[in-house]
């Protein structure tokens, strides 16, 4: 007998996003761009960033905390706002927050990839441990049996989006030198006609992508992916907030330390100035 | 009344290291290089690195935690091998394990420098939390009171020496924009003649620095001027271990996450290739 999910909570409560840092700010200005009359609720787990280097146990561990906070605070669906904790951690939430709605960045990422593909070549981007976790392999193969997934660890591009660095001369270098090889037609493989951004930080590096890897490759953007599977969901479920004209309200913004930072590099991925008051310090 | 320090160790007895993650193993080399005898003993809490973009807070409490882990192993000496966790937990440190010898990279690096220089201008690199701190800063200026002292937060610098990316276009790429506006004379300052390498990670870059900053520049290398210091303090103590040609002791090392990225990582930074069994995985 399939378990039935009886979930009752408000269209009028939050969407909650988690990421282990800022990257995951990408995801929530794509859901805030599609869907403005939703509030949004992130949480960026600053003291202990970067997950991406952590083993799968130290991620498990780590993310359950940080759902469990927002959970408290009344959310009406999970957002892992980041590859790393949705690649080692998805499962876990979703059985531990059952029936909240849990959803991941790297699905929608998976199923855009295999949307777009026409050769089967796909070429993922991600951090260390989403690569090594196989995440995006396994989900584009499972979507996808025949398909070719090239993985590439790109762990430069997070400190480098942090910095600004997203164009000119050095983030043109950095990607050069992790994709030439792959973006290099072999004779044994095809060359990858798709890419995907399998981190959060990535797509502000889109444009310089591009150029390296030609205007013909088509670049799959996970947090306007998972926006558009979040839309999809709350529909589902009957969950959207009915648009008030009268107000778009703005994201609460929660960090577990180094507010300063987190407005500072957090006007990058938002595109808008932050202001230090709109951030709250949580300990977890 | 001065507290006399009552310290009854035994000279066989390691020195212990301490790192929030890899850097320190400039360090360790570094001491192991000149005091070959000495048995040494390494943790690199890469659990929760980087330490750099925490706040004061945060990593006084995870350096207190591991550093007690390494006197709980037993040691005649503790060298905190990195200069985030010197610059803002040092003088907790030597309080709450008095009367055990505490040794930091920032003195050791500040008197290098203020040993060095001519025109009293004198340029530091490191993490955002060590220049945000001043701790370069004040140990300079407490030794030369009439000392410029110029810091520049170099962020990628640490992700780029762990990737491997020590040389070539990129990491010079990277030292001129860090640095160029510094060592551009201007009306108003000298140019520096001493460049501090505030980080632990830094003396991998020191050829692509020397390249770019000229050759008249002097570069204060903190892991040598730490080994300098720590050879001082044991002759002082009388704890130098006694040499015996019988036996170079092999370090041990000890890391809270991914023993097999620290292995590929720490490969760069010893010059050597380290093997798994080599590292331990410690819960602190």
């Amino acid at each position: 007998m399939p378990v039935t999910r009886s979930l009752s909570v408000s269209p009028a409560l939050p969407i909650g996003l988690f990421d282990s840092g800022i990257g995951g700010l990408t995801v929530l200005r794509a859901i805030s761009h599609r869907l403005p009359q939703e509030k949004l609720l992130y949480l960026g787990d600053t003291a202990r960033l970067p997950y991406g280097t952590k083993s799968r146990d130290t991620i498990i561990r780590y993310t359950l905390k940080a759902a469990q906070k927002l959970v408290d605070e009344g959310i009406k669906m999970l957002v892992i706002a980041c590859n790393t904790a949705t690649s080692a951690a998805l499962p876990t939430l979703r059985e531990h927050f059952f029936p909240l709605p849990v959803l991941g960045v790297v699905e929608p990422g998976a199923q855009a990839a295999v949307a777009a593909t026409r050769n089967r070549c796909i070429a993922v981007i991600a951090t260390e441990a989403t690569i090594t976790d196989g995440a995006y392999q396994q989900a584009i193969t499972r979507l996808c049996p025949q398909a070719t997934v090239l993985g590439r660890a790109c762990s430069l591009f997070v400190p480098m989006a942090e910095e600004g660095w997203i164009d000119g001369p050095l983030a043109e270098g950095a990607a050069h030198r992790y994709l030439d090889d792959i973006f290099t037609p072999a004779v044994t493989a095809p060359r990858p006609d798709t890419l995907v951004l399998g981190c959060t930080h990535f797509p502000l590096f889109k444009k310089v992508l591009q150029r390296v890897i030609g205007p013909q490759v088509h670049i799959v953007d996970s947090a306007e992916t998972t926006a558009l599977a979040v839309d999809g969901e709350l529909q589902r479920l009957n969950l959207l907030r009915p648009a008030d004209a009268a107000e778009e309200p703005a994201p609460r913004f929660m960090t577990t330390d180094n507010q300063q930072r987190f407005v500072r590099t957090a006007s990058l991925f938002l595109g808008r100035t932050l202001h230090h008051g709109e951030v709250e310090l949580v300990n977890l």
